[in-house]
Parts: structure tokens; C-alpha cells; sequence
């Protein structure tokens, strides 16, 4: 397995912050919540904190910021939303127009920034249970992957639910889903086991953000958790005049301990 | 114990809308979701919605309608959030003018209607586990207190918490917490046991809300779970243009199962 230095979150954001560790952010801080992002005007901040009421399994929510607001409410004075992620996209009118390291150049005092779990936050639970990260050990970004699950609309938000892939091994299926599904801030239990058709997923080996990490078929199974990239599929279909987000993978870790 | 007529929640919402059974709604529709009402414009939907996603214990949200929208997501369409509750309050600036038993002169385009769950939804489950509700056997409505506890602010809105009482025999104790705990939607554990002074209640007999019930002290403790009339002290402090809502112990009965 390899290592990943443990640094506290803030000593890790400010990494971040000055273009250090620019790398997915899988196995950094272990015990801490890591945390995907949504920035909108506030002209639309109803309708997506609806959407993400009415879809908590994909959008559980651990912080949503005032508008204007850059300092996150879980973490320390001189962290900085703009700045404390590896990378950004910016969606404009639900089409991905630019990746960046830095959003201050875009930043509107009328910007509500929304924070939500990621499962990364219970990689380090699983493997405690003898679960091992595959794509991990590889070096790869996790695999996410776009499904035909339609999520729950809220005004003019819609779209398909996307899912995170990680192989399990056979005997430890229950084990998965017992130990996730005490994290109900992020994404819990899995939605799916197995069969990858069944959620309009046709090619395992191509996933729809992220990297595929080859496993063996004899030995594990895949297991899908609902993911809080689904906001970015939600863009694409919703098309909100500006909706900025972190880039997959590269997540805010914020200082609020892993909690059941 | 006062026996209850059982009806299905759409013909006791037909009777209440036709003028029939207008006392509170403790002990109807057993089994089903009981919910505290909001109704504000538009324009405060946010910051209502962020109060209460920020203050999950008193409002727990289990429907938010479309703005306009009478019928609720979790009734049958002949339902109108407009008259099925035996009684509403308009709230202007933050001060009670009225207390009428048909909102629709009131009705406006950019009403949104908020459903936050109720604790008669787990006082079925209390009886079951052999916690009388004492204030229904007398005929009386639950008594609910303002506490010095400050809810968490989200936007203009802010205020005290609002609690429901209880008294609850000193061996049915940790009972009465493990049977609520599990009702995640309708406020869940108890806030408080014991001492009302600890919580700001300098008078146990005088209620802020409902009717206070005298029981014998050496036998019952009194035990406090979040109220979800605590938008109404918000109303008071916030101040915002007109909120409405139900007069308490008067509920909306929802065709929702309760659900653990």
C-alpha cells in the first residue's frame, strides 16, 4: 500500500494553497472530512439546497457558506475556498469551459459556496475492515461514473446520479456495506453491488471521470456509493449561468473529524 | 386513555378542511407523519431552508414545495396546504395579527411551504413502550416552553429554541430516549431531562405554547424534545415581512408512514 504523508488539514490546505500535492486528494488527513464543491450565485442557492435535500445520498451536505463568504465554516481562519483546492472547473451555461488552481480571479461577493461529504472520508474505515483501495495502491484517481438513476429535481435542477467504484472483495460485501452506512454525511451506505448494466454503466473500463483500476473478476466484485460529482452531471443538464467545482478527485479537506 | 377515532390521513384531512374534529391533532392518523408548517415568500426560502438544514433537531424538513404549490408532495393531490390544518397564524413583522382557519385569501404565487416534522409522530411509538401522554388523557394540548438556547443563525433568521414537554415516570427514562432517538425526522432524542431552570423554563406550569398538565413529581421527571414551533419565536425575532403557520398542536397530518 503506499504511503501518504499525514499532515493536519490546515498544514495541507496551505500545500495546496501554494502548488504543493496537486494530486487527487485519496489517503491525505485520514480521519478528517473531505469535501466536494459547489459554488453558485445566490440566485440559485434555493434550488440547489432543495436538490440537495431531496437527493442526500449523492449531495450530503457538511457546510454551506454565506453569500461572499470564503473562510469554510469547518476549517480554520486562513483557509480560503478560492484557493485551498488543487483544481477547479468552471461550468459556464452547463459546459465545462475552464480547469483552474485559483478562483479569486472569478469570485462574486453573490457566490454561495456549498460543501459536500465524499467518500473518501470512509476509504480509511474500509481498509480498516481489511478493504483494500485498489486504485490507491495504483497511484489512480478513484472511477466515477455516470448512471441512469435520474436524481430528484428541485427548480431548475436535474440530472443523473454519478457513483464512485471500488472493488470489493467477495467475502466482504456485507462488511462494505455495514461499515458505510454509518457515514450518512458521506454518501453512506452503497446504492449498487455488482452488475454494472443494471445502473446504465456499459463499460466498467470506462469511467466517466476519474481512472479505471483493473481488478480480478474471480475475486471482487464492484460496489457503487452515490458521489458528490453528481452536481457536475447536474450542470451539464441544468445549465445555471455559472456553476464553479472542484476538479474530481482533488477535494477540500476540511478540519471537521470524520463523525457517525 | 382517551380513545382517538382512526381515520385514513385523507379523510382526516377532509374533516378538518370542512370544519370538523379543529382541536389539536395528538392521537389522529396513528402511524402517520404529523408536520409543523412554514409558509414564506420566495425570497426568504433560502435562509429558511439553510436555518433549517443548520438547526436539524427543531425542524427536521420532511416536505419543501414548489413556490405556489398547495399540494404537498407527501399527501394525495385533493390535499391544499391552504385549509387542512384546523388553525393557522399569520405572522407580519414578526408580530401575530391573525389566527384564521383558511389561508387562501393570503395566498400568494411565491409562497413556499416548508413541513417540518412533528413529536406527536413518536408518541405512538412512547404509548407502545408504556409512556403515557399524559396531557392526552386530560384533553389537554402538549405544552411547549421558549428556552435560552440559541438556535444556529442562516440568513436574517435566528431565534430560541422552542421545546415540547413531557412528563415521563423516573424507571421509563432511558426508554423514552432510546424510542425517540430513532426518529430522526421528528426531532429525534430529547434535548433536556430534568431541571427546567437549566434550560431557561422558569415556570414549568406556564407554558409559551399549549397547555400545561400537572403530574405528580415524585413519580414523572419532565423531559423536553425540540419543538417545531420554534420557527414561530424565529418569526418574532427575524421579523420577516409575513410568515404563516400552524397554530400549534394544530398539525398537518401527512399520508407519510412514519418511518425510523
Amino acid at each position: 500500500m503506499m504511503t501518504i504523508i499525514q499532515r493536519s488539514p490546515k498544514e495541507q490546505r496551505e500545500r495546496i494553497r501554494n502548488g504543493f500535492d496537486t494530486v487527487p486528494t485519496t489517503g491525505m488527513c485520514a480521519g478528517y472530512t473531505q469535501a466536494n464543491l459547489v459554488i453558485l450565485p445566490k440566485e440559485y442557492a434555493f434550488d440547489f439546497l432543495l436538490f440537495a435535500n431531496r437527493n442526500p445520498k449523492p449531495c450530503p451536505i457538511v457546510d454551506v457558506m454565506e453569500p461572499g463568504q470564503i473562510v469554510s465554516n469547518i476549517a480554520d481562519p486562513t483557509s480560503n475556498i478560492c484557493t485551498d483546492i488543487g483544481k477547479y472547473r468552471i461550468y459556464k451555461k452547463g459546459e465545462l469551459i475552464e480547469e483552474v488552481e485559483d478562483i479569486t480571479p472569478y469570485w462574486r461577493d453573490d457566490f454561495v459556496s456549498f460543501l459536500i461529504g465524499c467518500s473518501y472520508t470512509f476509504e480509511n474505515a474500509l481498509e480498516n475492515a481489511g478493504i483494500e483501495m485498489l486504485f490507491r495502491t495504483a497511484g489512480n484517481n478513484v472511477a466515477m461514473y455516470k448512471t441512469n438513476i435520474p436524481c430528484y429535481q428541485a427548480g431548475i435542477f436535474h440530472g443523473p446520479l454519478v457513483v464512485s467504484m471500488r472493488p470489493v472483495p467477495k467475502r466482504k460485501l456485507v462488511t462494505a456495506v455495514e461499515v458505510t452506512a454509518k457515514f450518512i454525511h458521506t454518501h453512506g451506505a452503497p446504492i449498487h453491488i455488482g452488475d454494472p448494466s443494471k445502473i446504465g454503466i456499459e463499460d466498467i473500463t470506462k469511467p466517466s471521470y476519474g481512472d479505471f483500476t483493473p481488478y480480478d473478476e474471480e475475486e471482487y466484485v464492484p460496489v457503487f456509493w452515490a458521489c458528490g460529482v453528481t452536481p457536475q452531471e447536474v450542470a451539464k443538464a441544468s445549465k445555471p449561468e455559472i456553476m464553479i467545482t472542484h476538479t474530481p478527485g482533488y477535494m477540500f479537506i476540511s478540519d471537521r473529524k470524520e463523525s457517525l
